[in-house]
């Protein structure tokens, strides 16, 4: 009988264990809730310890959870043997960033031989409805010839 | 005997106590190594459980320090009752954020009414020898009449 | 019997009358395709004189075009005593400008009470073809009680 | 007699030669007026044809002007048989862009094999005074192989 990973498409499973293998992940709390080809999504429970002055969840770790979205979006479309590097990103903070969960949604918008630029938004989810807290651009580099980068 | 405190300036009294309710601060083990006016430094000593799948800090984690150097080298310059806010910040990282402790040095650009720029470089040491992983320009506002947000 | 711009919603009266006050617009041969609530559109007919050393149209005047619209973008769901700056855009080039037309098409991502935060991509028409080349996020401010900006 | 070209460093020279085939400097009126070792500077006197509806320059023009500025910067640095390209920038613009003439100072901020980053600074030069107007970080590709791409 086929496991669920199996069933799974070979891009999904590499995503999902290169996603195992970032600590920060485990440390913040944030789960891989969605990977298609080309899209991302990881949600991250409202956590008291990762907010900034005002008790919003610190930018930064919005942006942690984005960047990782953007990058496995990028990944999924990546030959199996690439790995995947954040190049740069911009991101704008449009609301605080509060409630019960945040959703990073990251999508590819280019794929490129070298270079891939992903967009993400992230949501905020509170009394069952979804605000937007920030969006974000992001370029990525597929990596070649790297075998000490494992993904 | 006057303290340590009481000695100091009183925009690093303010920048210091805003730097404490940084909850998230706490949790990656960050510290306000410097602050001057229009100038900040955070440090963040390497941790297993805050790195990417490659085994380096991870650029959220990096962004995390970097962006609240610029909020609070910005933050430096504001008025006793202002609050600051990120609108938005891009970075470019450079290297991989490897070493004993990685350096945040941020610094105001431009500070406006509104609306103020500051840049910041993020430094890795290791075996004494400072490397540039990251760079950053960041905006933020100056929030007045919004006594619910504290510094 | 009501001209076309009476019959034109009022902010895009003033915004077309904004765009008829950008010297730079006319220089480059940039038109003014479509505004509607919180979306413009710009075109840009292909011009060997605006071209950087490959014969593509120049990063910078891509981003000219896109910044225009979405500052008009943002400008359509401004009060009309208001007048609209940026405050800073981030763009990626994602492929050669060439073709016979750019077409910039803007729209509001966030509207708030002092910045606004659009989006825009450009395209390029080729034989029919539309391609991405380029994909900005734009930040905006609303300018009040300064007379001397007029729009 | 050497002319002053055989005089310059080889780099110099092929920046120059590059910077004459970007018709977009000539259209707008943009001079080269330095080049070292990853280090470039332009300038463009104030031109009523190149304004915004405030009648200040165009950010796409400041962009313009900055963004070359970066290219070649990185440019001095790349190998004679290498072309250069934009992947992205941001620009924060920081004050109105007006006074006699514009002058954009890039620098390499980190020249990697593939990409490179540029940060440039354009001031506003206004009765022998110079003003910070805006502020540029710019992520360059370096592109082998490409005869099409000449320089």
């Amino acid at each position: 009988m086929p496991t669920s990973a199996s069933q799974s498409p070979e891009f999904e499973n590499r995503t999902r264990a290169s996603f195992g293998r970032q600590e920060v992940m485990r440390t913040i709390g944030a789960m891989l809730t969605r990977v298609a080809a080309g899209e991302v999504e990881i949600t991250l429970p409202f956590r008291n310890n990762l907010t900034q002055q005002h008790g919003f969840m610190h930018a930064g770790i919005v942006s942690t959870i984005a960047d990782s979205a953007c990058g496995y979006a990028a990944y999924t479309l990546m030959p199996a043997d690439a790995a995947v590097l954040t190049i740069e990103y911009k991101v704008n903070l449009v609301a605080p960033a509060v409630g019960e969960r945040l959703i990073a949604r990251a999508r590819v918008t280019k794929a490129g031989r070298t270079v891939t630029v992903c967009a993400c938004d992230v949501f905020a989810l509170r009394d069952g409805q979804e605000k937007m807290v920030a969006t974000m651009l992001n370029t990525l580099m597929t990596v070649r010839d790297r075998p000490e980068l494992n993904g």
